[in-house]
């Protein structure tokens, strides 16, 4: 089923504990796409980059199966740029640097061929931008999924709740789910959020893994416990690229299929934390991705007792 | 198989954003005895109190099937007494007084009639009297689970050591597991702290579950999100009580029990959290019991997908 995603590509400097990088490739829709390529292909990209991002980076999207016809380059512009620093736990992370360049005034541009989108993925991005999409595809997708963070929560609340109100699935992070309930309580964070549109939501928590709710039923996606996390940028956005990717690819929008699609996202996210920035997304195999998918089922098994237990 | 339960008995005081009480039971071995008390009877206590705790108080553990011959009662002296602030969202809390009393110079007696001991639950103590304990069974039980906390980390780091060495379970949380092994990562800190002694690790991490290491097998409890959590006291006590009444019961201290052990605590922690100290363990049933620990099996529950799946 077709997907289309938008979001931002762009320029990262990343300063971890283990290293620093000069300018790299990446951007929301870029950890999204090459997530999802691993479930099909092609991504229909959506997005808008300057005329300093170089060719080389656009064929390698390419490359990985993301059609990049409604990828705008600006001649004279200068690209999304976003520079920051971990902390020794890489639990937290300065920003050292934010250029929004050409995305101050991005208009995104939906090709004809992309008016067949059956799944929708709006990455991170200024939520009018998000809302701008929806409208203009002639037909309403099958499944709207939209990431944001509180930054939006903070500078543009009406747009955002005006665009979480046409969505099917939010993923936010807690400490996002908390701000925007004003409830503590994850399950009453969810309640409330639900009832603002979304008739799912994803909680990410980080290396304690994620919650997906629906109604009242709630699954718990743990994270897998990592002897070593290199580099946690774009861990989130490589989640709802395997998420949306998987429920594309299936093109089952029921509750168990999206538990299914959530543990594949858990997966990719936890291949991409093992290096920089997208370098762990560019050549992982099927047997890599069934091993992990199998270890994150490990993780939770329990075999049920064979004779009468106690309570 | 006969349970012995080491630990405190006292008062707390407690202050929550929902209220507060007067002095009331609490202390480590009340919570695991009571729970432990769920899946056999008797739970043989080893503890000390002054001549202040009530009459009613011990009469309230023995019909909950705790065996009080190991409860030394201090004429003249008073029990320990513990009182304490939780913050807005009871993440933290704030210990407003700590008067040790009796507990000062608590020599543990082990009553002729606890010399079966095959299973040893050392609640949070001063780990030499912890060790006492052990040195004072003949035989040396089947399995000894400790659990301790980050001040003895502090103060009596190679007594807690010269404990932690003889051991088969250590449960603690994720910071006193950075802490103890001055690794940030949980996968590296279990390893470091196997290698101190114990063959099994838990690290509680409260609202994000429960993770159980052995060699190189790692299983994740997830906890169960709660709507509403009243009072976190003695919730890691009520786990811990869980585990190893379940364990005991079953006599099986298997990888797959303990897993199921570990789901059986994180149930009945989930209870504890709901009211005011003590008060949710007094009076579950067994029907209770089982849909709760249900809902821990749906919480994670993934429906293989019947055609063949996108990896």
């Amino acid at each position: 089923m077709s997907l289309v995603v938008i979001g931002s590509v762009a320029f990262d400097a990343l300063e971890t504990p283990f290293g620093k990088t000069d300018k790299i490739i990446g951007g929301a829709a870029t950890y999204i796409s090459l997530s999802a390529s691993y479930s099909l292909k092609p991504v229909k990209l959506v997005a808008v980059v300057g005329d300093d991002f170089p060719q080389s980076d656009i064929l390698l999207l390419q490359e990985h199966g993301v059609d990049t016809e409604g990828l705008q380059i600006k001649e004279g512009e200068k690209s999304f740029f976003w520079s920051g620093k971990y902390s020794t736990d890489l639990n937290s992370r300065e920003t050292l640097t934010t250029e929004l360049n050409v995305l101050a005034d991005f208009d995104p541009i939906i090709p004809d061929s992309y008016q067949d989108c059956r799944y929708l993925m709006l990455g991170n991005l200024a939520p009018a931008v998000q809302r701008l999409v929806i409208q203009r595809l002639v037909n309403r997708p099958k499944l709207i999924v939209m990431d944001t963070m509180n930054f939006w929560m903070d500078v543009a609340l009406d747009d955002l709740m005006a665009t979480i109100e046409m969505v099917d699935v939010l993923s936010i992070n807690d400490e996002e789910a908390r701000q925007l309930s004003g409830e503590y309580s994850l399950v009453k964070a969810a309640k409330k959020i639900m009832g603002f549109g979304p008739k799912f939501l994803i909680i990410k928590k980080g290396e304690h893994g994620a919650l997906l709710f629906h109604k009242n039923k709630i699954f718990y996606a743990p994270a897998l416990p990592l002897e070593e996390v290199f580099d946690p940028t774009g861990a989130g956005d490589t989640f709802a690229g395997g998420f949306i990717g998987y429920l594309a690819a299936t093109d089952d929008i029921s509750f168990d299929n999206m538990k299914r699609a959530v543990i594949h996202g858990s997966a990719m996210a936890s291949f991409c934390v093992e290096k920089f920035g997208t370098e762990r997304l560019l050549n992982l195999t099927k047997e890599q991705l069934e091993a992990r998918e199998k270890q994150f089922a490990d993780l939770v098994e329990v075999v049920p007792a064979t004779s009468a237990q106690p309570a």
